[in-house]
């Protein structure tokens, strides 16, 4: 605290309110801005219009709503006086990372300081034999990767994006790999977050510097600038769960400044393979079967005869334009082996008319690449229109009755729409392109999106898999947890941020 | 509400406090006796002292602390009902399973009812194809095994005890499969829960009754006497993890009246492994090898030469006294028969003296019989004494150390204490041996467990892996998630019950 007592003094005992008295939003006090700068250094906190306005936005079609001004810190001190700064006067504090969010997660709907992690970007704290890993904030998950290249480990979550890792905590994100390795939810195993108020919370236990005896003074007496957050243990039934609290809290209860991360290790080889079905039922079925039988895929994704035909053209494939699964399976040479002809056997059964599979590097790579470039392949479908994906979740037997819906829906509106799905989680995505000059095709869209949010739920399903509720789908979670959940979430936040300072207007 | 507005009319409106005028705790009044029979039959309320004995302790130490009063209601409404009243009334609530937990969980350290949850034991639904089944409190984890023989699927948490879910859902649970399937966080996907007033709350979406255009009002018209809990997806990103922040809760927050839990497709082969190693330190180094190789196996206990002794003789076996692993591996013929292999080639690598495998499910039963005895075998060293298990949880690579210093700490104190553990998760028990007449033995067993549990922070790890925390670990707690940390939870605990009447005392 004492660069902000030092801050304060320079400026008179906080003379300043965070917000000039003329105006309220959109304009912090002078004084308070060089407060910011006292925290983080004047290099590092921007008003420009161009820098609020990149900030004011993600991937999603949510409008740009910039915060009032960004500010980069270094460390974790920083983050807490930071927090403490804004709290004490009333500002709203938007945490961002990459940006890559599609839910609007990082508009500034009643503007603010938005908090960019991004400098925070060292990975603090290897542990190969406890296979985890301590991460800043601003670390992506590409970037941990390639830092665990040789390790003989790695980290399968994976949204598609190269999304910062504290970012994925605060989303929830999961994505390909989630069938076998699991979502964010199951591979965070600690973390440190700065609360509203500025104070440091420990989810899993405190860290390295922990003093047995000293009780309750520790945490105050750990040096700022050492990694924080214990590589803690692989389970723990000490206590409420407040890892899992702040995982998927969408930077609405506080800012996640170190991440402790489960990490499996890598696999021995791969093997991908895609098949083609005469329907969506048989790709489902195929998927249910597959999972029965205990074949441990890592991958299992589906894609409609839409996207197929996008990705034919866009990534120069040669595959039929038809259901398609594209699998991919981890193990030893002999287990993949079985695990193949098991999972051909499977999808013959059930009528797949193609199935084709690659172990080389290079054809595994084009394939996969291929996968991950479908938004931009269904994009180029219509140049100049703007990509809007839903995802929805259900129990995967319900699956093939809500993708015909969907399917249905999409004519019916007139709406280009391709469907891609986790779908041995039940996720799938629809992406609905639309022209941003047409607000008709616009509300359309919004309208399809809504009821397919309610077609999930009436199936037992959630409105997110994995994207989270952010700004659109506020009135969708409301519906998925009735008053008594949302009385309970609402306390959550009133209880951790009882100023309703945290990316406010968010989740709830 | 319709039968407790009639009770309270019987008795005029609610003339009756919940505990006499003369008397405090132990003495509830007879009017609320009365409206207890009325919200449950007069049969299914007990105030006998052998009945409330029998409920007033667990298979731990802590001594016995008998509820005034036990019920057994037949389904949530009553559950519902019974909060409701004696919550308005100021009488502690305290849930009770199969009374299998270790750290006192049940004991009524405020008097107050004990709300038996074993009538309510229906498997509401199973769905096969999503993987995922419906119970009800009272159903244990091997009545759900025994109904789901012939469909393909299972249930893998096996904390030991025949432990009913729910129980299991309160304590985080997890036992000998944790190491491949994961502990209770990972295998609950939805709750319904009592709330502390009485209200309903499904922590991860409304069940079957939902219905889209209803809006808030859906909980409120749900048929109490049909399922509730939604079957769920696999994942979801909607809103808080109000799952996560039940599991684990010990009766704290709220009493647990169904759960939707992640089912598993049964292993098609399974072979059982037993091997010797010259020290603790090459059955861990194997441990962590094997868990890098990506072997997946599905359970890796570790059991020292004290409990391999005891085990032999208890269990006519024929093993090495040495430090031990017993591994069991999951898969088909062809995959067990690698996995083996693997196993083989790395224990001999870092010393085993003897590896030997079953596959026949007689010798595979006899096998786990053994370890699965090996508290009764270990209490059997010195017959009328009794046990006390610890339960930390370390990062693996730290399991040595505290291995080796907690055996030098059994000498110096002159305990009796053997060891096993779930090594692949880092998680371990001493099993204590205590001549309950002796309270100066007594008090060395809680100093030295009080010790380990601060060895095992020291060293970044949980004071509780999977027992919880109930009565006696709530000091190694504060010592575990500090100032911030205990705050944190103990305004979660006054949000959910600002009168701190649910099974008080537990926890913080």
């Amino acid at each position: 605290m004492a660069n902000l007592l030092r801050a304060a003094a320079t400026w008179g005992l906080f003379p300043w309110r965070g917000y000039c008295s003329r105006g309220t939003q959109g304009e912090l006090s002078k004084g308070f801005v060089e407060a910011l700068k006292a925290v983080v250094g004047s290099s590092h906190v921007s008003t420009a219009v161009a820098v609020r306005q990149q900030h004011g936005h993600d991937e999603s079609m949510h409008r740009c709503q910039p915060p009032d001004a960004v500010v980069w810190p270094q460390n974790v001190e920083q983050v807490s006086q930071l927090a403490a700064l804004c709290y004490s006067q009333g500002v709203p504090i938007i945490p961002f990372g990459t940006g890559t969010g599609l839910e609007g997660g990082v508009c500034a709907v009643q503007g603010g300081v938005c908090i960019n992690l991004t400098h925070m970007d060292k990975i603090l704290e290897l542990n190969r034999e406890d296979f985890s890993v301590v991460v800043e904030p601003g670390v992506t998950h590409k970037a941990l990767n390639t830092h665990l290249r040789d390790s003989g480990l790695w980290f399968p979550v994976d949204p598609g994006a190269d999304a910062s890792l504290c970012g994925m905590v605060a989303t929830g994100a999961s994505g390909t790999n989630a069938v076998r390795y699991g979502t964010m939810r199951e591979n965070v195993l600690n973390l440190e977050v700065v609360l509203p108020g500025g104070e440091l919370l420990h989810t899993a236990g405190l860290g390295r510097h922990f003093r047995p005896g000293l009780g309750l003074e520790t945490d105050r007496l750990r040096p700022w600038h050492l990694p924080c957050v214990s590589p803690g243990s692989r389970k723990s039934a000490a206590g409420y769960n407040l890892t899992g609290l702040f995982v998927g809290s969408e930077g609405t209860l506080g800012l996640i400044t170190a991440a402790t991360l489960r990490l499996h290790p890598a696999p021995e080889a791969t093997v991908v393979a895609t098949c083609a079905f005469p329907s969506v039922q048989a790709a489902v079925d195929s998927t249910v079967h597959i999972l029965q039988a205990a074949v441990p895929v890592a991958r299992i994704e589906f894609l409609d005869d839409v996207t197929m035909d996008a990705c034919n053209k866009h990534s120069q494939l040669n595959c039929s334009v038809a259901p398609t699964l594209f699998l991919e399976f981890h193990g030893s040479e002999q287990v993949l082996a079985e695990q193949l002809q098991r999972a051909e056997e499977i999808t013959q059964d059930n009528g797949a008319f193609h199935f084709s599979s690659a172990k080389e590097a290079e054809e595994r790579s084009r394939l996969w690449a291929a996968r991950h470039s479908a938004w931009y392949a269904v994009l180029a479908l219509r140049p100049g229109y703007k990509g809007y994906s839903t995802d929805v979740c259900v129990p995967i037997s319900r699956l093939p009755e809500i993708l015909v819906q969907t399917k249905e829906d999409l004519k019916a509106q007139g709406l280009t729409g391709a469907i891609l799905g986790h779908v041995g989680d039940g996720n799938f995505h629809c992406l609905l392109l639309v022209d941003p000059e047409d607000p008709e095709e616009l509300h359309r869209v919004m309208a399809f999106s809504e009821l397919l949010g309610r077609r999930a739920l009436a199936l037992h399903g959630t409105c997110t898999g994995e994207h989270g509720i952010g700004l659109g789908k506020r009135q969708l979670l409301q519906e998925e947890v009735g008053a008594v959940g949302m009385e309970t979430m609402r306390r959550l936040k009133a209880m951790l941020d009882p100023r309703g300072l945290m990316n406010p207007g968010k989740v709830l």
